[in-house]
């Protein structure tokens, strides 16, 4: 499967109305739509022990104004974040098994 | 095809080093490898007569340190800031169609 920008970009929006449009606001996640998401599309990050206390930290994070929604700008800067830490991990991994 | 978000989150990272690791720093993007990737990979957002213009001002934006290179947590602020720019216009969109 060849990687493409535009693609991702589209799966981005398309994962987030999956989850958002299901009750509420169709626009945001609810503090359930949020977990739903969490635990079907990032499972292998939340893997483990501390699963429970990893989606209550991310729910504190992203609801700053805690009106218990999350809106696409929020998901956004959550699914960046997570990118870059994935990418620090695979760039170490890289130069580890280089040296 | 079902999107995925994490499938879209190791796309982001295997575009990214497609054209980072063409010359120089294989972790950065150069102005050449940069401008290379946004003709490839978002030729749609780009067509137009203002083409050559709108690649020379994300240039400008993300290099702010003036270095030429463009990081991955840059890249993933441009992918971010680009998708929730298409997002709006998708829900603008929705929202027009249900007046």
């Amino acid at each position: 499967m060849s990687a493409n920008l535009q693609g991702a970009m589209e799966d981005l929006i398309t994962v987030f109305y999956k989850y958002s449009g299901k009750e509420g606001d169709k626009y945001k996640l609810n503090k359930k739509e949020l977990k739903n998401m969490l635990q079907e599309e990032l499972s292998e990050f939340l893997a483990g022990p501390n699963q429970a206390s990893v989606v209550e930290k991310i729910m504190t994070d992203l609801d700053e104004n805690k009106d218990g929604e999350v809106d696409f700008q929020e998901f956004v800067v959550l699914v960046a974040a997570l990118t870059v830490a994935c990418n620090e991990f695979f760039v170490d991994s890289i130069k580890n098994a280089n040296k």
